[in-house]
């Protein structure tokens, strides 16, 4: 019976999967069809699991059902996906969320103390002490505390309150959530968001999404990427023809740019922001990658703090971190938390009811992120290997992020800023003016052009600049510096071969001659 | 220095988060306030974890700190959560779970063999072979590929295609997702989205959330909360005149009303589904959760196919499932999935770029949901315990639906339709006048005043059936099975004796000598 009724639904398959519904053959209407789509979704653009990226998996999926390429394997350097890239988990962290998994493992001694005393305090914080029970909509209390602690320490003494803080499902979760209440408005009081451009591309997504009105300010490329306040002034002026500028995005270490803010920077940005009243959101999750020794990570929080109670009673922040990036790279628990200060108590109330109705974020991402926040200390028995392993990862980083530069700055035609911090390089590319005209031919960007070329050649997977954002006339792309060291080097030496063929093989289009 | 700092901090507190915006003191007026919020999210309401709850915690904190009560401890029965309620997990699901974290655990004779097969194949299909990597934004194909499978089994073999499979962030984000496709529209065009009264507020929060238009159809009380397919045809019709409904969803079992829909009546709704063209999204994370021996668990896909391939090919149905329910009970690792048929292959490919911006449901609750659809079989080491622990939890939750549902019978003025799955029992309530006239004096819902008094006078914690929905002039409460037999025993009689004081002291207050 079994074989029969799979058999003669097979029959039926073609009709059921095959046609587009523009297809004429159609036997009937679809209730949801592009057309019907809520055009919101239509307008999202996320270029980092974009075109390239479904091609690049249809390359690989290729790949192993033996089809012939001019390369052994696709290299996704397009998303900053550390384990992917055969980063080693740090070991502590998944002792004390296995240990919260299968509490019977407490009694192994296969497992260490200190991993067993935070393991067993997090149940205790836990419904029925298991991490299968619904936490609060916020967070587990404990998880919260040990946050509010570990920012107290980070920010040298300024005061962290736990219950300011929110546990999400990844900071892209959080993120979403606050942009979601500070979206209102019609016409010329729209909301307007000011982002960073380039950009990571989950906010112009969430703000098409939620239909507010995108602000452009350009990071200065001559300058590092640095964020100059004038500039942030011409957009926010600029914008106020059209909506209503009342937030202001700031990625730090910046994504996809490298570049660490100095505190002269942030405490511009913050004086702005207490001068034209915008709430802040500050993404930190590159918080632990800085990379340059002349560099430093100043958090938001702390500047504000040192720059009087009159700001730091006042101005509307929220910041953001994860446990997927810095030396854990735990992406797949998506364990993250914000920090709300200066939001009314009322607005807070309608904050966590909003969250409330998806229930709340993973437990074992909340449990991941307090280890992110409380690692093993010294004179505790998993902090040598602990620290090792930290030291590790974040070297051989620093490493890359050095290689990465010098290597890709000696290719004519690139030009690359020192990547200061965060997992990205995003060099400049010049851009032949036949290969322009080919991708315009073809309706797409030219530096997307660039990218599926690099990626049918080579196998390398990265996100054209367009996807970001950039100056009108200017191309680039993002790659990950995340790759094994000699993997990456191997790459990088491709990829510049691939520039230098590509400019040859224009150049020679460009000739009279043909 | 630490202790100054947090001490100097310490005396700006009250000016920093103890002033409600719309206190005349506020130094300065706050870009995001109750009026400038966004006022979609100022329409969502979700009262599982509504006031109720948030009072109902505030008496907890208030019991530990040694503050006098009329009892002991509150009983949270607001919500279907299995673990906080003392539920013990299924050793297996956990296992695997603990495997994929520490892979250095597959080497322990500790854990058995099919637990280990299973960790393995899950890590196998994780970049990296690491949990900590992002997956597919649909999901990890293999954990897809057992779903298919397990739809297969569970519907008799009608045909699953692994690729219509969305790995989710529980149910609830699902749900919330397919939503946001299907909104568009305005005014007499917006999308109607038809829910059942009583239903679970989930829906209606989203529908705020996305400005749908909400659309009632109300489940039969007298029948058992039976769907009746005139009472959809009243309301599709009704709502064509203000909106454009074009999505039905159906919660089966039901939630909060505990029926367990017929094979007739699915029959039906899905005929009408495809007379009116209609997108159907059926809940069915209760269906493992049916109690009574006369009812059984069909899926609307397996009865749409039945119904034959002019059907089985057209109407676009998506199905929902979870992690949370079940014999399982795994709320926090928030995992669950999607069947999405006969969705245009176009909109199926903005589906995955909207899910893509949140990356990915967390790696762990997908390897949860794998134990959930594929967990050991005859002959397997696990099957012997696995199947005594799943019994041990189904025939509990039995025996509980129905002496919830026998105890709250016997008491005047309580009327409670049968358990016949799902995890709730959603009984009418008789409010005496006064009792309404005294709620609505106080502004609130009548049954929403029992529910507080019920609270401050027993410590019980369940939820007013205006949070759910239901006719004009009828009040309910929505209260969970889920503690333990005893407790639950104890419970039901602590909330009949508070139901006849109720009475007894509203009709004392009708007596004309007061």
């Amino acid at each position: 019976v079994f074989g029969r009724i799979v058999g003669s639904a097979a029959t039926a398959e073609p009709a059921e999967n095959g046609n587009a519904l523009s297809s004429a053959s159609a036997a009937r209407e679809r209730s949801l069809t592009m057309e019907t789509l809520n055009p919101n979704v239509k307008a999202v653009e996320y270029a980092v699991r974009g075109p390239i990226v479904l091609k690049a998996v249809e390359i690989e999926k290729g790949l192993q059902q033996g089809m012939k390429r001019p390369f052994e394997e696709v290299i996704k350097a397009n998303i900053g996906d550390a384990h992917a890239m055969g980063q080693q988990p740090i070991t502590f962290l998944r002792q004390v969320v296995a240990l919260c998994t299968c509490p019977e493992l407490l009694e192994s001694p296969a497992f260490p103390e200190d991993a067993k005393i935070r393991a067993r305090r997090i149940l205790q914080g836990c419904g029925g002490k298991s991490l299968g029970s619904y936490s609060d909509s916020q967070g587990v209390d404990c998880i919260r505390k040990d946050i509010a602690a570990y920012l107290e320490r980070r920010d040298q003494g300024v005061p962290a309150n736990w219950e300011d803080i929110y546990l999400t499902t990844g900071a892209s979760d959080g993120i979403m959530s606050i942009l979601k209440l500070l979206v209102s408005g019609q016409g010329l009081s729209r909301t307007g968001v000011m982002i960073p451009i380039p950009q990571y591309p989950l906010y112009s997504a969430a703000i098409s999404e939620l239909e507010a009105v995108q602000v452009n300010y350009y990071l200065d490329e001559e300058h590092c990427w640095a964020l100059d306040v004038n500039e942030l002034r011409r957009a926010y002026w600029e914008a106020k023809r059209y909506c209503n500028p009342k937030v202001l995005c700031i990625i730090n270490p910046g994504n996809p740019t490298g570049q660490v803010q100095s505190r002269k920077c942030i405490e511009d940005v913050l004086h702005f922001a207490y001068e034209e009243k915008l709430f802040v959101m500050s993404d930190e999750v590159y918080q632990d990658n800085v990379y340059s020794p002349d560099c430093q990570f100043h958090s938001f929080k702390k500047v504000l703090y040192e720059m009087g109670p009159e700001y730091f009673d006042s101005v509307e922040l929220t910041s953001f971190h994860s446990t997927s990036k810095g030396y854990t790279g735990e992406c797949g628990f998506r364990g993250g938390y914000m920090e709300v200060i200066n939001m009314a108590a009322e607005v807070k109330a309608q904050l966590v009811k909003l969250l409330s109705v998806r229930l709340c974020p993973p437990v074992s991402g909340q449990a991941a992120m307090d280890v992110v926040v409380n690692p093993p200390q010294q004179g505790e028995p998993s902090y040598p290997q602990f620290l090792k392993e930290k030291m590790l990862v974040l070297s051989a980083l620093a490493e890359k992020a050095k290689m990465t530069e010098e290597i890709l700055n000696k290719v004519p035609g690139i030009k690359c800023n020192p990547v200061q911090g965060a997992m990205y390089a995003f060099p400049r590319i010049f851009i032949p003016p036949q290969a322009i005209e080919e991708a315009k031919a073809l309706g797409m960007p030219p530096d997307m052009l660039y990218c599926l070329r690099l990626l049918e050649e080579t196998g390398i997977c990265i996100v054209p600049g367009s996807g970001f954002g950039q100056k009108e006339g200017t191309y680039h792309f993002r790659m990950t510096i995340l790759p094994p060291t000699e993997k990456l080097k191997v790459l990088l030496e491709k990829l510049s071969a691939f520039h230098i063929k590509f400019l040859e093989e224009y150049a020679a289009l460009q000739e009279p001659s043909r």
